[in-house]
Protein backbone atom coordinates (compact mmCIF):
# COMPACT_ATOMS: atom_id res chain seq x y z
CA UNK A 1 0.00 0.00 0.00
CA UNK A 2 1.64 3.68 -0.74
CA UNK A 3 1.39 5.92 1.88
CA UNK A 4 -1.38 8.50 2.10
CA UNK A 5 -1.60 11.32 4.47
CA UNK A 6 -5.29 12.58 5.23
CA UNK A 7 -6.14 16.34 6.70
CA UNK A 8 -8.71 15.06 8.77
CA UNK A 9 -11.57 18.10 10.18
CA UNK A 10 -12.61 16.55 13.37
CA UNK A 11 -15.65 18.77 13.84
CA UNK A 12 -17.19 20.99 16.71
CA UNK A 13 -16.10 18.61 19.63
CA UNK A 14 -18.39 15.86 20.26
CA UNK A 15 -17.18 12.50 18.88
CA UNK A 16 -20.13 11.27 16.92
CA UNK A 17 -19.95 14.93 15.00
CA UNK A 18 -17.52 13.75 12.64
CA UNK A 19 -17.68 12.26 9.52
CA UNK A 20 -18.04 8.50 8.73
CA UNK A 21 -15.17 9.05 6.55
CA UNK A 22 -12.95 10.75 9.04
CA UNK A 23 -13.93 7.68 11.32
CA UNK A 24 -13.24 5.07 9.05
CA UNK A 25 -9.64 6.48 7.86
CA UNK A 26 -8.76 6.61 11.59
CA UNK A 27 -8.91 3.11 11.97
CA UNK A 28 -6.60 2.73 9.86
CA UNK A 29 -3.97 5.38 10.61
CA UNK A 30 -0.15 4.40 11.18
CA UNK A 31 1.01 7.69 12.59
CA UNK A 32 -1.84 10.61 13.43
CA UNK A 33 -0.56 13.54 14.45
CA UNK A 34 -2.56 15.56 17.05
CA UNK A 35 -2.54 19.61 18.03
CA UNK A 36 -1.81 20.21 21.44
CA UNK A 37 -2.39 23.58 22.97
CA UNK A 38 0.68 23.40 25.25
CA UNK A 39 4.31 21.55 24.96
CA UNK A 40 3.42 18.43 26.57
CA UNK A 41 -0.27 19.13 27.18
CA UNK A 42 -3.27 17.37 26.69
CA UNK A 43 -4.87 17.62 23.03
CA UNK A 44 -8.64 17.77 23.21
CA UNK A 45 -8.57 17.00 19.45
CA UNK A 46 -6.85 13.36 20.07
CA UNK A 47 -9.88 13.18 23.41
CA UNK A 48 -12.35 13.37 20.45
CA UNK A 49 -10.97 10.91 17.86
CA UNK A 50 -9.43 8.46 20.22
CA UNK A 51 -12.61 5.88 20.19
CA UNK A 52 -11.89 5.57 16.34
CA UNK A 53 -8.18 4.47 16.31
CA UNK A 54 -6.82 1.08 15.59
CA UNK A 55 -4.15 -0.09 18.11
CA UNK A 56 -1.58 0.18 15.38
CA UNK A 57 -1.26 3.81 15.25
CA UNK A 58 1.45 5.60 16.56
CA UNK A 59 0.69 9.00 18.07
CA UNK A 60 2.41 12.15 17.80
CA UNK A 61 1.22 15.01 19.75
CA UNK A 62 2.25 18.84 18.34
CA UNK A 63 2.47 21.61 19.92
CA UNK A 64 2.30 25.14 17.30
CA UNK A 65 3.10 27.95 19.59
CA UNK A 66 1.05 31.45 19.54
CA UNK A 67 3.85 33.20 19.47
CA UNK A 68 3.83 36.47 18.22
CA UNK A 69 7.26 35.60 16.76
CA UNK A 70 6.78 34.55 13.20
CA UNK A 71 10.44 32.45 12.45
CA UNK A 72 9.38 30.56 15.81
CA UNK A 73 6.31 29.37 14.36
CA UNK A 74 7.19 29.25 10.61
CA UNK A 75 9.88 26.77 11.86
CA UNK A 76 7.08 24.23 13.57
CA UNK A 77 5.56 24.71 10.20
CA UNK A 78 8.58 23.59 8.24
CA UNK A 79 9.25 21.26 10.78
CA UNK A 80 5.99 19.57 10.90
CA UNK A 81 4.85 19.74 7.59
CA UNK A 82 8.20 17.75 6.80
CA UNK A 83 7.58 14.70 9.41
CA UNK A 84 4.28 14.52 7.12
CA UNK A 85 5.87 14.49 4.22
CA UNK A 86 8.49 12.08 4.85
CA UNK A 87 6.59 9.48 6.82
CA UNK A 88 3.79 9.79 4.08
CA UNK A 89 6.50 9.08 1.23
CA UNK A 90 8.48 6.28 3.37
CA UNK A 91 4.83 3.92 3.15
CA UNK A 92 2.64 4.85 6.19
CA UNK A 93 -0.94 6.27 6.52
CA UNK A 94 -0.50 9.44 8.19
CA UNK A 95 -3.45 11.43 9.42
CA UNK A 96 -3.50 15.21 11.16
CA UNK A 97 -6.54 15.92 12.91
CA UNK A 98 -8.02 19.77 13.13
CA UNK A 99 -11.34 20.89 14.75
CA UNK A 100 -13.67 22.12 12.67
CA UNK A 101 -13.18 22.27 9.10
CA UNK A 102 -9.63 21.50 8.03
CA UNK A 103 -9.93 24.72 5.95
CA UNK A 104 -11.30 27.34 8.37
CA UNK A 105 -9.01 29.25 10.61
CA UNK A 106 -6.82 26.09 11.18
CA UNK A 107 -3.17 25.41 11.75
CA UNK A 108 -3.48 23.07 9.04
CA UNK A 109 -3.30 25.68 6.25
CA UNK A 110 -0.07 26.73 6.97
CA UNK A 111 1.07 22.83 6.37
CA UNK A 112 -0.74 22.80 3.13
CA UNK A 113 1.11 25.93 1.87
CA UNK A 114 4.38 24.04 2.42
CA UNK A 115 2.79 20.79 1.20
CA UNK A 116 2.02 22.25 -2.07
CA UNK A 117 -0.76 19.50 -3.82
CA UNK A 118 1.40 16.14 -3.98
CA UNK A 119 -1.31 13.42 -5.21
CA UNK A 120 -0.68 11.36 -1.79
CA UNK A 121 -3.07 14.14 0.06
CA UNK A 122 -6.37 13.70 0.62
CA UNK A 123 -8.06 16.70 2.76
CA UNK A 124 -11.81 15.34 4.49
CA UNK A 125 -13.65 18.74 5.34
CA UNK A 126 -15.34 18.11 8.80
CA UNK A 127 -18.63 20.35 10.18
CA UNK A 128 -17.16 23.46 11.43
CA UNK A 129 -17.75 24.79 14.90
CA UNK A 130 -20.85 27.73 14.02
CA UNK A 131 -22.53 24.66 12.12
CA UNK A 132 -23.17 23.21 15.27
CA UNK A 133 -24.01 26.48 17.13
CA UNK A 134 -26.79 27.02 15.07
CA UNK A 135 -27.79 23.42 15.27
CA UNK A 136 -27.55 23.77 19.16
CA UNK A 137 -29.38 27.59 19.47
CA UNK A 138 -31.69 26.91 16.75
CA UNK A 139 -30.63 30.09 14.52
CA UNK A 140 -29.92 29.77 11.08
CA UNK A 141 -27.19 30.94 9.26
CA UNK A 142 -28.40 32.40 6.31
CA UNK A 143 -31.65 31.62 3.78
CA UNK A 144 -32.38 32.69 0.09
CA UNK A 145 -30.80 35.95 -0.83
CA UNK A 146 -29.33 36.49 2.53
CA UNK A 147 -25.64 36.76 2.86
CA UNK A 148 -23.36 35.13 5.82
CA UNK A 149 -19.92 36.59 6.89
CA UNK A 150 -17.32 34.70 9.04
CA UNK A 151 -15.01 36.81 11.09
CA UNK A 152 -12.50 36.74 13.45
CA UNK A 153 -12.41 38.94 16.28
CA UNK A 154 -8.66 39.52 15.76
CA UNK A 155 -9.38 41.80 13.00
CA UNK A 156 -9.03 45.10 12.69
CA UNK A 157 -12.35 46.78 14.02
CA UNK A 158 -13.52 48.44 11.15
CA UNK A 159 -13.81 45.22 9.16
CA UNK A 160 -15.80 44.05 12.13
CA UNK A 161 -18.09 46.95 11.85
CA UNK A 162 -18.40 47.27 7.93
CA UNK A 163 -19.84 42.97 8.14
CA UNK A 164 -22.09 43.82 10.52
CA UNK A 165 -23.07 46.72 8.30
CA UNK A 166 -23.71 44.80 5.32
CA UNK A 167 -24.50 40.86 6.16
CA UNK A 168 -27.88 39.39 7.30
CA UNK A 169 -25.89 37.47 9.66
CA UNK A 170 -22.77 37.01 11.11
CA UNK A 171 -20.16 34.48 13.16
CA UNK A 172 -17.68 36.31 15.01
CA UNK A 173 -15.16 33.95 15.80
CA UNK A 174 -12.17 34.30 18.32
CA UNK A 175 -14.10 36.25 20.90
CA UNK A 176 -11.67 34.72 24.04
CA UNK A 177 -10.38 37.89 25.31
CA UNK A 178 -11.73 40.42 23.16
CA UNK A 179 -15.58 39.86 24.51
CA UNK A 180 -15.81 43.78 25.55
CA UNK A 181 -15.31 45.18 22.75
CA UNK A 182 -17.02 42.95 20.61
CA UNK A 183 -19.76 43.60 22.92
CA UNK A 184 -19.45 47.78 22.47
CA UNK A 185 -19.71 46.91 18.77
CA UNK A 186 -22.40 44.67 18.77
CA UNK A 187 -23.96 47.39 20.76
CA UNK A 188 -23.41 50.32 18.71
CA UNK A 189 -25.11 48.23 15.74
CA UNK A 190 -27.91 47.91 17.91
CA UNK A 191 -27.60 44.05 17.37
CA UNK A 192 -27.50 43.08 20.85
CA UNK A 193 -30.54 41.32 21.02
CA UNK A 194 -30.15 39.25 17.64
CA UNK A 195 -27.12 38.06 19.00
CA UNK A 196 -25.98 34.63 20.59
CA UNK A 197 -22.41 33.43 22.22
CA UNK A 198 -21.64 29.55 22.55
CA UNK A 199 -18.55 28.03 23.93
CA UNK A 200 -17.97 24.98 23.53
CA UNK A 201 -20.71 24.11 21.60
CA UNK A 202 -21.37 19.66 21.65
CA UNK A 203 -18.41 19.57 24.50
CA UNK A 204 -19.56 18.50 27.86
CA UNK A 205 -18.60 22.43 28.94
CA UNK A 206 -20.99 23.45 26.42
CA UNK A 207 -22.45 27.24 27.72
CA UNK A 208 -25.02 29.31 26.42
CA UNK A 209 -25.82 33.23 26.49
CA UNK A 210 -28.93 34.27 24.91
CA UNK A 211 -29.24 37.92 26.29
CA UNK A 212 -25.38 39.47 25.73
CA UNK A 213 -26.89 42.78 26.89
CA UNK A 214 -26.72 40.98 30.65
CA UNK A 215 -23.48 39.46 30.45
CA UNK A 216 -20.30 41.32 32.51
CA UNK A 217 -18.11 42.63 30.19
CA UNK A 218 -15.20 40.69 32.65
CA UNK A 219 -17.03 37.26 32.13
CA UNK A 220 -14.59 34.65 31.90
CA UNK A 221 -15.05 32.84 28.68
CA UNK A 222 -13.50 29.42 27.17
CA UNK A 223 -10.71 29.61 24.56
CA UNK A 224 -13.88 28.51 21.79
CA UNK A 225 -16.06 30.83 22.39
CA UNK A 226 -18.19 32.19 19.42
CA UNK A 227 -21.07 34.33 18.75
CA UNK A 228 -23.66 34.10 16.10
CA UNK A 229 -25.33 37.08 14.55
CA UNK A 230 -28.82 36.67 12.77
CA UNK A 231 -31.01 40.08 12.05
CA UNK A 232 -33.98 38.29 10.15
CA UNK A 233 -34.50 35.56 12.59
CA UNK A 234 -36.94 36.31 15.17
CA UNK A 235 -36.88 34.58 17.96
CA UNK A 236 -39.09 32.25 19.11
CA UNK B 1 -39.80 5.96 23.68
CA UNK B 2 -41.14 9.56 23.63
CA UNK B 3 -41.07 10.66 19.65
CA UNK B 4 -38.35 12.96 18.28
CA UNK B 5 -37.69 14.60 15.57
CA UNK B 6 -34.13 15.38 14.21
CA UNK B 7 -33.40 17.77 10.92
CA UNK B 8 -30.03 16.17 10.19
CA UNK B 9 -27.54 17.92 7.68
CA UNK B 10 -26.26 14.59 4.99
CA UNK B 11 -23.23 16.89 4.41
CA UNK B 12 -22.15 17.50 0.39
CA UNK B 13 -23.18 14.27 -1.78
CA UNK B 14 -20.61 11.39 -0.31
CA UNK B 15 -22.88 9.01 1.75
CA UNK B 16 -19.53 8.77 4.06
CA UNK B 17 -19.07 12.58 4.44
CA UNK B 18 -22.29 12.84 6.81
CA UNK B 19 -21.75 11.99 10.13
CA UNK B 20 -21.60 9.44 12.80
CA UNK B 21 -24.35 10.69 14.61
CA UNK B 22 -26.69 11.50 11.74
CA UNK B 23 -25.50 7.49 10.52
CA UNK B 24 -26.90 6.27 13.84
CA UNK B 25 -30.12 8.56 14.25
CA UNK B 26 -30.76 7.36 9.81
CA UNK B 27 -30.43 3.83 11.80
CA UNK B 28 -33.22 3.81 14.11
CA UNK B 29 -35.91 5.97 12.59
CA UNK B 30 -39.95 5.15 11.95
CA UNK B 31 -40.02 7.62 9.50
CA UNK B 32 -37.79 9.30 7.23
CA UNK B 33 -39.17 12.67 5.19
CA UNK B 34 -36.77 13.28 1.97
CA UNK B 35 -37.04 16.51 0.20
CA UNK B 36 -37.40 15.44 -3.81
CA UNK B 37 -36.54 18.03 -6.47
CA UNK B 38 -40.02 17.17 -8.58
CA UNK B 39 -43.35 15.78 -7.91
CA UNK B 40 -43.02 12.34 -7.77
CA UNK B 41 -38.95 12.21 -8.49
CA UNK B 42 -36.37 11.09 -7.21
CA UNK B 43 -34.77 12.08 -4.29
CA UNK B 44 -30.99 12.75 -3.97
CA UNK B 45 -30.83 13.27 -0.30
CA UNK B 46 -32.20 9.93 0.01
CA UNK B 47 -30.12 7.99 -2.17
CA UNK B 48 -27.24 9.27 -0.13
CA UNK B 49 -28.97 8.41 3.07
CA UNK B 50 -30.41 4.93 1.84
CA UNK B 51 -27.33 2.64 3.00
CA UNK B 52 -27.88 3.85 6.51
CA UNK B 53 -31.35 3.28 7.07
CA UNK B 54 -33.00 0.58 9.01
CA UNK B 55 -36.11 -1.98 7.69
CA UNK B 56 -38.20 -0.12 9.91
CA UNK B 57 -38.30 3.33 8.23
CA UNK B 58 -41.24 4.42 6.20
CA UNK B 59 -39.77 7.05 3.52
CA UNK B 60 -41.97 9.94 2.52
CA UNK B 61 -40.75 12.13 -0.34
CA UNK B 62 -41.66 15.20 0.05
CA UNK B 63 -41.61 18.05 -3.43
CA UNK B 64 -41.20 21.79 -2.00
CA UNK B 65 -42.15 23.85 -5.17
CA UNK B 66 -39.88 26.28 -6.39
CA UNK B 67 -42.88 28.78 -7.21
CA UNK B 68 -42.28 32.13 -7.51
CA UNK B 69 -46.03 31.84 -5.85
CA UNK B 70 -45.21 32.24 -2.05
CA UNK B 71 -48.82 31.20 -0.93
CA UNK B 72 -48.03 28.12 -2.55
CA UNK B 73 -44.68 27.17 -1.20
CA UNK B 74 -46.28 28.71 2.05
CA UNK B 75 -49.13 25.88 1.99
CA UNK B 76 -46.46 23.07 1.62
CA UNK B 77 -44.59 24.39 4.19
CA UNK B 78 -47.58 24.65 6.69
CA UNK B 79 -48.38 20.74 5.67
CA UNK B 80 -45.08 19.77 6.12
CA UNK B 81 -44.56 20.95 9.84
CA UNK B 82 -47.63 19.70 10.59
CA UNK B 83 -47.05 16.40 9.43
CA UNK B 84 -43.58 16.29 10.79
CA UNK B 85 -45.10 18.09 14.39
CA UNK B 86 -48.34 15.22 14.07
CA UNK B 87 -45.83 12.11 13.70
CA UNK B 88 -43.63 12.96 16.41
CA UNK B 89 -46.07 14.20 19.04
CA UNK B 90 -47.66 10.25 18.31
CA UNK B 91 -44.32 8.93 19.89
CA UNK B 92 -42.63 8.37 16.62
CA UNK B 93 -38.99 8.66 15.73
CA UNK B 94 -38.88 11.43 13.11
CA UNK B 95 -35.82 12.79 10.50
CA UNK B 96 -35.66 15.46 8.12
CA UNK B 97 -33.12 15.15 6.10
CA UNK B 98 -31.45 18.42 3.88
CA UNK B 99 -28.17 18.43 1.51
CA UNK B 100 -24.75 20.38 3.19
CA UNK B 101 -26.11 21.50 6.41
CA UNK B 102 -29.78 22.33 7.89
CA UNK B 103 -29.08 26.04 8.74
CA UNK B 104 -27.59 26.75 5.67
CA UNK B 105 -29.71 27.73 2.83
CA UNK B 106 -32.27 24.57 3.42
CA UNK B 107 -35.46 24.63 3.31
CA UNK B 108 -35.75 22.68 6.77
CA UNK B 109 -35.84 27.05 8.15
CA UNK B 110 -38.74 27.35 6.58
CA UNK B 111 -40.01 24.05 8.72
CA UNK B 112 -38.36 25.19 12.16
CA UNK B 113 -40.15 28.67 11.77
CA UNK B 114 -43.27 26.86 12.19
CA UNK B 115 -42.12 24.26 14.63
CA UNK B 116 -40.75 26.71 17.10
CA UNK B 117 -38.38 25.11 19.54
CA UNK B 118 -40.27 22.04 21.07
CA UNK B 119 -38.32 20.17 23.25
CA UNK B 120 -39.04 16.86 21.37
CA UNK B 121 -36.26 18.62 18.36
CA UNK B 122 -32.83 18.30 17.35
CA UNK B 123 -31.20 19.43 14.86
CA UNK B 124 -27.67 17.87 13.99
CA UNK B 125 -25.17 20.17 11.96
CA UNK B 126 -23.43 18.75 8.34
CA UNK B 127 -20.68 19.46 6.55
CA UNK B 128 -21.31 22.40 3.93
CA UNK B 129 -20.65 21.95 0.44
CA UNK B 130 -18.24 25.11 0.48
CA UNK B 131 -16.29 22.88 2.90
CA UNK B 132 -16.03 19.99 0.96
CA UNK B 133 -15.21 22.38 -2.62
CA UNK B 134 -12.36 23.60 -0.48
CA UNK B 135 -11.20 19.67 0.68
CA UNK B 136 -11.63 18.85 -3.14
CA UNK B 137 -9.72 22.28 -4.25
CA UNK B 138 -6.85 22.61 -1.81
CA UNK B 139 -8.47 25.87 -1.29
CA UNK B 140 -8.32 27.57 2.01
CA UNK B 141 -11.56 29.07 2.97
CA UNK B 142 -10.23 31.74 5.45
CA UNK B 143 -6.86 31.82 8.08
CA UNK B 144 -5.86 33.90 10.91
CA UNK B 145 -7.63 37.81 10.68
CA UNK B 146 -9.36 36.84 7.35
CA UNK B 147 -13.07 37.12 6.52
CA UNK B 148 -15.37 34.68 4.67
CA UNK B 149 -18.77 35.90 3.11
CA UNK B 150 -21.10 33.27 1.72
CA UNK B 151 -23.50 34.72 -0.68
CA UNK B 152 -26.14 33.58 -2.64
CA UNK B 153 -25.90 34.37 -6.42
CA UNK B 154 -29.63 35.48 -6.53
CA UNK B 155 -28.74 38.43 -4.22
CA UNK B 156 -28.79 41.58 -5.55
CA UNK B 157 -25.57 42.77 -7.46
CA UNK B 158 -24.63 45.24 -5.51
CA UNK B 159 -24.46 42.91 -2.70
CA UNK B 160 -22.26 40.42 -4.44
CA UNK B 161 -20.33 43.58 -5.66
CA UNK B 162 -19.33 44.62 -1.97
CA UNK B 163 -18.25 41.22 -0.75
CA UNK B 164 -16.01 40.77 -3.63
CA UNK B 165 -14.16 43.94 -2.47
CA UNK B 166 -14.52 43.62 1.38
CA UNK B 167 -14.01 39.96 1.90
CA UNK B 168 -10.62 38.17 1.51
CA UNK B 169 -12.48 34.79 0.26
CA UNK B 170 -16.03 34.14 -0.68
CA UNK B 171 -18.40 31.14 -1.37
CA UNK B 172 -20.95 32.25 -4.21
CA UNK B 173 -23.50 29.89 -4.28
CA UNK B 174 -26.33 29.16 -6.36
CA UNK B 175 -24.62 30.26 -9.44
CA UNK B 176 -26.48 27.82 -11.66
CA UNK B 177 -28.32 29.94 -14.17
CA UNK B 178 -26.30 33.04 -13.53
CA UNK B 179 -22.91 31.62 -14.40
CA UNK B 180 -22.39 34.87 -17.09
CA UNK B 181 -23.19 37.35 -14.76
CA UNK B 182 -21.02 36.28 -11.75
CA UNK B 183 -18.17 35.69 -14.16
CA UNK B 184 -18.67 39.27 -15.49
CA UNK B 185 -18.32 40.53 -11.86
CA UNK B 186 -15.56 38.66 -10.57
CA UNK B 187 -13.62 40.14 -14.12
CA UNK B 188 -14.80 43.33 -12.93
CA UNK B 189 -12.73 42.82 -9.71
CA UNK B 190 -9.98 40.87 -11.00
CA UNK B 191 -10.84 38.29 -9.39
CA UNK B 192 -11.19 35.72 -12.12
CA UNK B 193 -7.92 33.47 -12.16
CA UNK B 194 -8.44 33.62 -8.00
CA UNK B 195 -11.62 31.83 -8.21
CA UNK B 196 -12.22 28.17 -8.59
CA UNK B 197 -15.96 26.31 -9.97
CA UNK B 198 -17.02 22.97 -9.11
CA UNK B 199 -20.43 21.63 -9.05
CA UNK B 200 -21.74 18.64 -7.50
CA UNK B 201 -18.80 18.33 -5.06
CA UNK B 202 -17.87 14.85 -4.13
CA UNK B 203 -20.84 13.40 -5.72
CA UNK B 204 -20.20 11.06 -8.97
CA UNK B 205 -20.74 13.57 -11.92
CA UNK B 206 -18.18 15.60 -9.81
CA UNK B 207 -16.82 18.84 -11.81
CA UNK B 208 -14.09 21.43 -11.46
CA UNK B 209 -13.02 24.64 -13.39
CA UNK B 210 -9.92 26.12 -12.39
CA UNK B 211 -10.17 29.18 -15.53
CA UNK B 212 -12.75 30.56 -14.84
CA UNK B 213 -11.96 33.14 -17.76
CA UNK B 214 -11.59 30.19 -20.68
CA UNK B 215 -15.22 29.04 -19.23
CA UNK B 216 -17.84 30.34 -22.18
CA UNK B 217 -20.57 32.20 -20.91
CA UNK B 218 -23.06 29.61 -22.13
CA UNK B 219 -21.40 26.56 -20.56
CA UNK B 220 -24.39 24.07 -19.19
CA UNK B 221 -23.77 23.91 -15.61
CA UNK B 222 -25.55 21.54 -12.73
CA UNK B 223 -27.87 22.68 -10.24
CA UNK B 224 -25.53 22.35 -7.63
CA UNK B 225 -22.22 24.79 -9.02
CA UNK B 226 -20.91 27.06 -6.42
CA UNK B 227 -17.59 29.03 -6.97
CA UNK B 228 -14.64 29.62 -4.48
CA UNK B 229 -12.68 32.51 -4.11
CA UNK B 230 -9.22 33.59 -2.25
CA UNK B 231 -7.79 36.47 -2.79
CA UNK B 232 -4.46 35.44 -0.94
CA UNK B 233 -4.15 31.98 -1.69
CA UNK B 234 -1.54 31.50 -4.18
CA UNK B 235 -1.90 28.43 -6.51
CA UNK B 236 0.01 26.04 -6.48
Amino acid sequence: MSGRLYALGIGPGASDLLTVRAARVLGKLDVLYAPAGRKGGDSLALSIVREYLGEQTEIRCTHFPMSADSAEKEAVWDEVAAALSAETRAGKQVGFITLGDAMLFSTWVFLLQRLGRPDWLEIVPGVTSFAAIAARTQTPLAMEQQSLAVVSCTAPEDEIKQALANHDSLVLMKVYGRFARVKALLADAGLLDRAVMMAEATLPGEQCWRQLAEVSDEQPLPYFSTILVNKQWERL
